[in-house]
């Protein structure tokens, strides 16, 4: 259609960099470029955290699961969900802040993923490769002591920024007819005949990308998935920094 | 830098709209470059509503509290998370599944954020106007009824896509110094100069954007919003449809 949706319909994780560091000029445009993204009743509830000390680095590896792009990316970012900011507003106004319930931790951390997926379009724009890296929430309460993240911020996700070192496969996604609904809600899509042969487009992108060793379906991946307890820990962690109050 | 930045930071949201239709095929595009965004541990887990039934338009209308373009736009899409199709595949293979996790509740709301970005991105790239309509959420029960949302699917957002038929301003954000910090976060930022500097030019803004009528800064705009509850029945409807279980 044309060179951006060509630009967006392109990606793939990308988990190994090249030495060449990030000007900062292009960083303040990847940065600008996330700001500009819609923000939920203006709240603007992103910060950022820039990982630049080389211990801290390594030590991220280790907390987000051994993941070494993590030190190795010319940048690693934390991205925050932050209603800290919003209460400081209203304290200096002498008044009791009320953030912190269930609907603004929605929108705040609705707008750290607008915000951060405007930074990875702006980056890849510019011949930047990135990844995600969900693990920063895998030791929630380690990493916000490290970078010092006060009541009402927590880390939503990482993300590892640099110039590409590999070329890896684009990963298949689900047929249209199984996501999109029109007008009511179709539960049969996600069973149906387009599931079973997308099951097997999966299964063959495995193999492909694994040289044999990966074996499995999209479904096969969701029943290990349901199998594991996932972060069980999050609803305490982010109750005990403020959030989820209600 | 770039087309695809300058057209990322040009962001406005958009309100009025012509009577003209975007074509299948862009539609089609757009929704492909959604799916392109990253997702976490791949879960996949945006299911798109179009709502094409004029009546259902008008009723959502008063659901998201008045906003016409909801069925003026061109489009008006119901961007939901949804662990159900997930579900469904484990189920298929005979295990009682185990989604549901505030964990999870994250990862889907994400994977919703991400793939509406590119959505955005794509529109606008290709001529559109969008709007995000957060007001899905005023009458969540009501909205999942009417689109037949099963269990462990909500609706994050409404979208509304369309040609603009207006050019307003730029709303300006608050000054990177504020919200990108290096290696440890600074509360200090928040009430620092660059702040006052900011609230001075918001509520600039808003004097121009209302020929006089708004007067307030974004400090003041926080107090006000802090002062009114929040859809204080979120957490109890997002328990009920399987959420937030832990």
């Amino acid at each position: 259609m044309n060179p951006t949706i060509d630009l967006l319909q392109a990606h793939r994780s990308i988990r190994r960099f090249t030495d060449k560091p990030i000007s900062g000029e292009l960083l303040e445009h990847i940065l600008l470029a996330g700001q500009a993204a819609a923000t939920s009743s203006f709240i603007q509830a992103t910060s950022v955290v820039r990982v630049l000390d080389n211990t801290a680095r390594t030590e991220l590896v280790e907390l987000t699961g051994g993941q070494k792009y993590v030190a190795s990316a010319a940048e690693f970012l934390v991205l925050c969900a932050d209603l800290q900011r919003n209460n400081q507003q209203v304290a200096a106004q002498g008044e009791d802040a009320n953030f912190g319930w269930t609907e603004q931790f929605i929108t705040a951390t609705v707008d750290v993923a607008l915000f951060a997926q405007n930074m990875v379009i702006a980056a890849q724009s510019a011949g930047l490769g990135i990844c995600y890296i969900g693990g920063i929430r895998n030791n929630p309460d380690r990493v916000s002591d490290m970078l010092g993240l006060p009541e009402l911020v927590y880390p939503v996700f990482g993300l590892c920024l640099g110039y590409p070192d590999q070329d890896p496969e684009k990963k298949p996604r689900l047929p249209l007819s199984v996501i999109v609904h029109e007008n009511q809600y179709q539960a049969s899509a996600a069973t149906g005949e387009a599931m079973q042969e997308y099951n097997t487009v999966v299964k063959d992108y495995y193999q492909r990308r694994s040289s044999g060793k990966l074996d499995f379906s999209w479904s096969e991946q969701m029943l290990k998935q349901s199998r594991s307890q996932s972060r069980p820990f999050m609803q305490e962690f982010l109750q005990k920094r403020g959030f989820l109050r209600q």
